[in-house]
């Protein structure tokens, strides 16, 4: 590779990261990435020998890599003479999709993609033990064995919603863990707003509801000792271009941004948006600042001044539930006007309408 | 096998569990712990086709168990027309050792016994995400990169000490973690004092002390929804035979039971004592008794009304260590009479003496 091409990819490539592994040895997925970089920069034809040249391969490993791109969705007319054409991108949440204009630093980053997987969470455990990247994420098509809280299924057919996980490894205490699955919520929150513009709220302790509807949940598992937090997987579920009409169980009380929206939603839009906001409010955490998280999570409270049913096994509270800490715990003011402070555990919150 | 065998291999053989393997099918290692026990219980010696009768194998398959266990280490004098004695037991925490006698039904029932490996709490970590038995435990002769808490170096050579892993799933919230912590500490006590004679004390948050010199080390670690704890792992660390006077490092501050008693321990009978008192003690956890666990834990705890200094990164906090709380913090009260709540951290307790 000559000093000019350097320079042309330190341009056009995304990162410091995949200048480095270019510098170094580039490994199919990163020849892909970088292939499917030069065609959607092309904005038309560009040539197999140009492709070729930039990426310092031969014209027959730009073909090979174009049939990969092919098999992954993506439609590609080759022209002789005139060279290869990017017509249109699936909508697959392939690694090489969700990096494309991705304007974060550590966050998605480092990309594990699956098309079908038991749990996304279970695998990001293992990477996160292994030592992964803070920020790694882990994405799915299909979950054979989705789970919400309380080890509630989690029902999403394949290539229509978003389920990930992601892997952070902030320096935090136990007792603050509830500020990630606040963070992820914001996120989301946000992300679906910037994306759709509609108007998304959290409804305590994990799930995200549209118009009375639920719409994505998230899942924070973490492994502490008693004192320290190593790490952190969130698990994330949003019903993006998936119809809950068709799931009698789920049907009167999900939604989705399809039906809400009554359009489809580019998932990769969504999740660079999410993964974009997750970044700002990481840093606010890894620099202590749990109030300012929580204060904005606050804003977007669908619980805050409710009147609520707690259901546990065999009890029901009913109250008004007046705020949520920055622990998790919600303060529920029962009918006598005490406060009692509930930590989510084995227990439901239902709206009194 | 007939009536009358299996009739006495459950008056002779320790438990149900084991039962069951041998009315389905043995493997090597069961069939080892066998003839082993066959072979300490004959108290003298016991002919070949006597064994080879008892577990209905062949006495070519006698002779490769006896050839096995005298690989790990037993000495067996195999003597024509006599068969087989028993001479000694090598002091090796291998699984037949351990389960010979152990009066648990659960704690220590699962054993994984490795000679060497590189830390027992990582392989515990991995076993406890596979679903292996509640009180399984990882058992290891040597660690290469074992740890203490604050990612301290945990010296210990081949096949002197106690090194092992616990692996429970018990039914608790994230904020009562210290209490499987408190479990292990009393269970280590307890077991040094039934075994040795000698008073151990356990020094906040997670040492185990013997005439003000370090003995054992606790680093417990979690994994944790929100609200609910999945796996506990508890690393124990005990010096039982060897001399730390021989580590210019450690010398001046850690002691073995060796060094305070004068003679050497039987490692297998201070692990097996330490077993059925951590049974004992997660019965109350279990059963919600946090209190019990506490208030024993606080009878043996070294720095209660102590002056100590508690040093942090850059700081240096003096005052009188009142007491532990249930959650793993300790009550200093400093120079002016004030009440601090110290959580351990990133913090070392030093006693001013």
């Amino acid at each position: 590779m000559v000093k000019s091409e350097k320079l042309w990819l330190k341009n056009h490539l995304c990162d410091g990261r995949y200048m480095r592994k270019i510098d170094n040895k580039m490994n199919t997925a990163d020849y892909n990435e970088a292939v499917l970089k030069l065609l959607k920069k092309a904005n038309g034809y560009i040539s197999g020998e140009n492709i070729a040249k930039k990426l310092n391969i031969s014209r027959a490993g730009v073909w090979k890599h174009v049939e990969k791109l092919k098999k992954e969705g993506f439609s590609i007319k080759s022209s002789p003479g005139k060279g290869y054409l990017l017509l249109s991108a699936p909508d697959k949440l392939i690694p090489a999709e969700i990096k494309d204009g991705l304007a974060t630093s550590t966050m998605g980053q480092t990309i594990y993609y699956y098309k079908e997987t038991e749990s996304t969470n279970l695998i990001a455990k293992k990477l996160a033990m292994e030592g992964t990247p803070d920020g790694s994420i882990v994405v799915a098509e299909e979950q054979t064995k989705g789970r919400g809280r309380l080890a509630r299924k989690w029902i999403s057919p394949s290539c229509k919603n978003i389920l990930m996980s992601v892997i952070l490894f902030p320096k935090i205490q136990p007792p603050r863990i509830f500020s990630t699955t606040m963070l992820a919520s914001l996120a989301i929150v946000k992300g679906i707003e910037q994306t759709t513009g509609l108007k998304a709220m959290i409804k305590w302790p994990n799930d995200i509801y549209i118009n009375w509807k639920k719409t994505a949940g998230i899942l924070t598992e973490f492994n502490a000792q008693q004192d320290m937090v190593s790490y952190v997987v969130i698990g994330i579920g949003i019903n993006v271009n998936f119809d809950p009409a068709t799931y009698p169980e789920i049907k009167d009380i999900s939604t989705s941004l399809f039906k809400e929206l009554g359009q489809k939603v580019s998932r990769v839009n969504l999740l660079q948006s999410i993964l974009e906001e997750m970044e700002k409010g990481y840093l606010l955490i890894n620099q202590g600042n749990f109030s300012e998280i929580h204060s904005q999570w606050n804003r977007y409270s669908l619980v805050n001044n409710m009147p609520v049913e707690i259901r546990s096994f065999d009890t029901v509270e009913k109250g008004v539930a007046e705020s949520v800490n920055l622990d998790g715990s919600l303060n529920l003011r029962d009918q006598q006007g005490k406060i009692k402070k509930i930590i989510c555990g084995d227990l439901s919150l239902r709206f009194r309408r």
